[in-house]
């Protein structure tokens, strides 16, 4: 009978960390993207509106790494009303030689959360000024805790501003992050000013209208998209997509139908099959980020199984290494 | 910290059987498919050719039901050379309401034969003459054993012909379901021989070329042809699509890319939007299956989601009442 660990949540907790560690683990993993005979096949979703639930699968193999990850995420948006959250999910990792399940990394949703916050980092190290000192969050959730605590590992961040639907989110948002990285955060009411003065801004909403307006924007901004990984979801105005440069995909053939891209696309701005690079192609040098200080530049990120496979596959190396977790027999 | 339950292979032996009961919740599968909002999304299709792997992921979700299944199937067909087997996989079952795991299914592919054996009994219930009495059986692998155990439970069988390219591995297949069965089962050599005076042909194996003629059919034969779920695969001559009435699909719009349909379309017999009724439509009535004892009749199955939601379904029940399986909490 087949051999595999299982590893919950509090185990996995233990081994993986937002980090530099788990951002380097996600540049990895978006660079293999860009030069390796990566398989990642589109997201299977499936949706059950009753009940205001989707679910996404994704999966990726990345050659000469030794597993390959499938995750399951669901997200059920009436879950609060019961008390419990809206998303959650487990990831797989299976041998890339034998298919074999060599691991069930029941996470919760927490690797997923790690690795899109290290993807937002990745992106800010490549587009952003170096001397970015001041960052915009938009929205109050995990994500917006995260990509901030993520962001402030690879720019000098001495300033952050949250802006939000809900101010009383915004608020205790802020207190924790401030607390948490030592730095001045305070809550902005007015999306606009969060942006004036601001070096990046970080939109991580589930909106399905715009809530960043070109008419904002300052040269030497750089934004990362981060919310939107839905057909109807929609954060920034496309007329930015249009002046951005770049404009830099996670994976060009998800942006063009999940992410803001899509947006841009519908309004007439940018033509269906407009050539973009994506960030593994920034990071492997086979495109160029910033082209100069003044440039407004844009990362459009929707999630890639890419970076499932990474974070999986460290966490199963830590787990053996600490001897963390549960052997099963099925 | 949610907490799911773990059954083993072990476990899910001792509670799902291929019987009536398998094949009733199955063919409840096919009838929901047809006549509820089922969501089916496309098949996740991930390859790894340097291995010989693929994986597939399906799902499926059906009001009413208060679970649905993902699962997870890896072929490796490098393995036995490991001395492994080439299939396995696992399935789970999350809350339709919510969206958490309730259950880890680590069935080493167990469900999956059961529910594909179960589906070729409900082709041959609803299409095949109800006095068929003689089988042949293409292929000597486990659905060769299980497709044959499945159909003598909803058709009076007292004769089988196993043809398979491995006169050994045929010998061993037929001595075991003779053994089993208690029926006659005879090893034939070749395969229009095999079809000569057969009321049911089952075609079971991984052919990439037709292995069974359109010339070797005769007036009120039955075909259901399982073997193929992906592109490249081929077991029936694109003539027999053309003459069956009806040819009747698990799912025409998976039939048009990996069944045997697709291969008449490319042959040009079909036309690629050609519309066919589904296996479903029969069992609810929405189609009519066999119009006379003469016709040629032929299901072409792909393998669906709806059958992985039902199996997951029953079994989770009957561990639920049998109090089988593992507590976890992730």
């Amino acid at each position: 009978m087949p051999r595999m660990t299982i590893l919950t949540e509090t185990d996995l907790r233990k081994i993986v960390r937002l980090d530099l560690d788990a951002i380097a683990c996600v540049e990895s993993a978006f660079e293999a993207l860009a030069t390796k005979a990566v398989a990642m096949p589109p997201i299977l979703r499936l949706d059950i509106p009753e009940y205001r639930g989707e679910v996404d699968v994704k999966t990726a193999y990345i050659p000469g790494v030794e597993g390959f990850a499938i995750k399951i995420s669901p997200g059920f948006f009436d879950n609060p009303k019961l008390g419990l959250p809206s998303v959650n999910g487990m990831m797989m990792l299976l041998n890339s030689r034998t298919g074999l399940v060599e691991a069930l990394l029941l996470d919760n949703g927490y690797l997923t959360d790690v690795r899109t916050a290290a993807a937002g980092a990745v992106a800010a190290k490549h587009l952003a000024r170096a001397d970015a000192t001041i960052a915009a969050i938009f929205g109050a959730g995990v994500q917006a805790r995260l990509q901030l605590e993520a962001l402030a590992l690879v720019r000098p961040i001495r300033e952050a501003r949250i802006w939000a639907r809900d101010p009383q989110k915004a608020r205790q948002t802020a207190e924790e992050l401030q607390a948490r990285l030592g730095i001045d955060v305070k809550v902005e009411s007015d999306a606009a000013s969060a942006v004036r003065g601001a070096d990046i801004i970080i939109t991580t909403t589930p909106a399905s209208e715009p809530v960043l307006r070109a008419e904002w924007l300052e040269p030497g901004q750089h934004i990362t998209a981060m919310g939107s990984d839905a057909e109807h979801k929609n954060e920034i105005d496309p007329a930015i997509i249009a002046k951005a440069e770049p404009y830099i995909a996670d994976r060009l053939s998800q942006t063009r139908c999940l992410g803001e891209l899509h947006h841009a696309i519908a309004a007439g701005l940018i033509a269906p099959d407009a050539h973009f690079a994506e960030l593994g192609d920034i990071i492997s040098g086979k495109a160029t980020g910033r082209s100069s200080p003044q440039a407004i530049t844009l990362a459009d990120l929707t999630g890639t199984g890419v970076q499932d496979t990474a974070i999986a596959s460290l966490a199963c190396e830590r787990a053996k290494r600490a001897q963390i977790g549960t052997d099963f027999e099925s």
